[in-house]
Formats: C-alpha cells, sequence, structure tokens
C-alpha cells in the first residue's frame, strides 16, 4: 500500500518513487498541465484550492478574482505552496503493500506577489489563455478595463521545487511471485472530448482553430 | 478568465460556480474520486502533496509511510486540509473574462489522528483498497506484520467542509453574442485503459475480477 523505495537497487530502478530536483523534470510536470492545488494560510487555517497556472520561466502564474482568498493571503505577504500532479496509473501488485499508482508530481515554494504592472498583467492573462488554449487569444475577446481590474494575476518565483514520479509495474515481494494473484497496472488518462457548443445562444460559426488546437495540445 | 457569479439571478442559475455546503454533496464528490490533495504545516512551511483517500462516514482516512511528512504533522497535532478536485471541462466563452473550467471541489477541515487500534487500522486498509479497486483486498496477500507497521493509517474527522461546482455553458455578456467568437465547452474526462499486465514477472492467471471491476466503477 505505500510506495516506499526498497534498498535493493534493481528495484528502485525499476520502479521506485523517483525524487527529482532539476529544472528540466519539474518543467515537464508543470507544463503537462493547467490545473494546480495551491496551499496557504487564511484567516481559517490552511486553505488548499485548485486553480489554473501557467509556467513563465522560472515562475508560475496564476489568476483570480481581486477578492478571493488567494489573492488576500498573496496581499498579506503570505507564501503559496503550489502542487501539480498527473494521475497515470493504478499500480495493482501481488500484495496490498505494493499497490500504488503511477504519477508525476510536484511541489513548488516561493515568493508570490500580485503583478502590478499594466502590461506584464495583460502578458500573463495571455499566457494563461494561451497555455491552456493555443490560439484563443485572438479568437475571443479581450478583456475590458472593467474585466481587467477585477482579476488579480499572481507570479509565484519559484525559490525551490521537488519532484516525484512513479513509473512502471508493480514492485514485489519475491516471494509473491510464485502466488496466483494478478499484478500489472490500469493505465489512466485524462481525455478531452470533441466540443460542445453552447447551448443557450448557439455561436455563428463553427469550433474554430484555437479548440481544435487545445484538443491537439492536451489530447497527446 | 475569473468565474465569479454575476448579479443577474438567469445567469447565476445557468453557469455560476456553487457553493455547497451540506453532506450530500460533499459525499458525492469525495465518492467520485480517490486522489486528494493534503496541505499541512512542516518545518519547510505549507506543504502540499498527493496522497489516496476514501471516505468513511463523516472522516476521511488517508495513509502513508510512518516517516512521510505528512505522518509526522498529524503526530505533532497539526491539523490536515484536504482537497479533492474533478476536472469536467474547458470552458470557451466569447470573452476572456469568461472563459473558466467546469469542476466538482470539495475542501475538508478537521482533526487528523493516527489510527492505533490493529483492528481499525486493517480496515481502513481494506477500506481504502476496496474504494479504489472493488474485491482487490481478497484478491492480494494482506499485509505482513511488519508492512503492518511500516503503515500509517490516519483518520480525518470532517469538521467543516465546502465544495464549489461549476457545471454548463459559458456565461457571457449580452453584448459577446452578437459577435463572431465561438462559445462551449470542451468536455474532461479521466479514462481507465485496458490493464497492462506486469511486463517483468507474468501473472500465471488472467486479468482478476477486482481489475475489471476497478475499470466498471472509475469509467462510469
Amino acid at each position: 500500500m505505500t510506495g516506499e523505495p526498497k534498498s535493493d537497487p534493481s528495484r528502485v530502478r525499476r520502479n521506485a518513487i523517483r525524487a527529482k530536483y532539476d529544472q528540466e523534470s519539474i518543467n515537464e510536470i508543470l507544463d503537462a498541465g493547467f490545473v494546480c492545488h495551491v496551499g496557504f494560510e487564511s484567516e481559517h487555517g490552511i486553505v488548499v484550492v485548485p486553480t489554473l497556472y501557467v509556467r513563465d520561466g522560472d515562475s508560475v502564474l496564476l489568476h483570480g478574482s481581486t477578492g478571493a482568498g488567494m489573492t488576500r493571503a498573496v496581499r498579506n505577504r503570505k507564501p503559496l505552496t503550489v502542487e501539480v500532479t498527473h494521475l497515470d496509473g493504478i499500480v495493482a501488485a501481488r500484495s496490498h503493500f505494493h499497490h500504488s499508482i503511477n504519477y508525476r508530481s510536484a511541489v513548488l515554494f516561493g515568493t508570490a506577489t500580485e503583478i502590478s504592472d499594466v502590461v506584464e498583467k495583460l502578458r500573463g492573462m495571455e499566457l494563461l489563455v494561451e497555455h491552456i488554449s493555443p490560439g484563443r487569444w485572438d479568437e475571443a475577446r479581450k478583456p475590458s478595463d472593467s474585466e481587467f481590474v477585477q482579476t488579480s494575476v499572481i507570479r509565484l518565483k519559484i525559490e525551490e521545487a521537488s519532484a516525484k514520479v512513479r513509473t512502471g509495474g508493480p514492485g514485489e515481494e519475491p516471494e509473491d511471485l510464485e502466488t496466483d494473484f494478478w499484478g500489472g497496472v490500469i493505465p489512466v488518462s485524462t481525455v478531452f472530448g470533441s466540443p460542445v457548443e453552447d447551448q443557450e445562444n448557439t455561436p455563428k460559426v463553427g469550433v474554430p482553430e484555437s479548440i481544435n488546437e487545445t484538443l491537439s495540445k492536451w489530447n497527446k
């Protein structure tokens, strides 16, 4: 039931959880998704909320309404912790102990600031939109002044980060291989389906390029 | 870009983010998944880590190695915050401001304790295994004494919880409906694929019932 690496080196090579600290591994995990889980201290204790993100060099950019708890925490100079996890499989071992999941996960620590510069903030909005939906920035209406000020864009400069990756088949105790229990992996993937047009206000145009690009980007 | 509800009640009815506090809504979100994001205070500040969970009445059960940061936090009487999020869609509006995601998310606060009672702890392990993989408890080797003591099972009694759910199509400003921009939703789902048998140690038996049950449970 736990996935702690064993001391046998061959076992570690094959299916241990690997801790990674290099920027390339961390960036790869960050760039493979757009939903993160942000932890911060609030008046009610530690809160963890899901939100969207994009990596921008050695930062991640987040956004939210100006009154949201996360924005208030940043204004109060509270640090943010950002976690990103991709679930890749359920690992079924011959023993319960070696049941596990395959996943890629990163945790980021750093200083968070609300972006006040107008040009940098607008660029942040564009990076968020374009990360999730490539080409969409030009295929929707840009923010009005009022919408612009209602939205906070937050930069978390990554000062510390770690990643954990588990891949491969089940770890097993040698004696369990003699049993008739089954061992293997159920692969898990996130699938982005066919676009459904607005049911209430039928668009005047067909599915645009940016939506098809979004599907190609995330369905790989 | 934000999903804050508007004051127009018809708009709110149609596609606002709904905050929910009733136990049934929260249980439904919890029971629809098995990976959560746990926030807690550590020596390094707030940490957020992914881990597996099962709901047990008005608690959630977590597990981990006895030396893990989460277990240490519980032993040090630090509270845990648990967040569960299911991503259901990317919502593309005619304006960037109304772009959003469809999701179901719950955040839980409560007192966490490490289960010391042997019977209750073993039952916790069984609940975790059976939640993720129904029928698997009898189709794999039970924990040995050594494996049993290496694993902590933690009960978080839910004392406070809130949920947020967004469904439906894009919110739009009335004037944006006159434009030729497209509006709609890209549905997102998690897909559990065909089981892949252990490549290194080919099982002596075919895919067992518990693995098929796991696929039926999560692929609905």
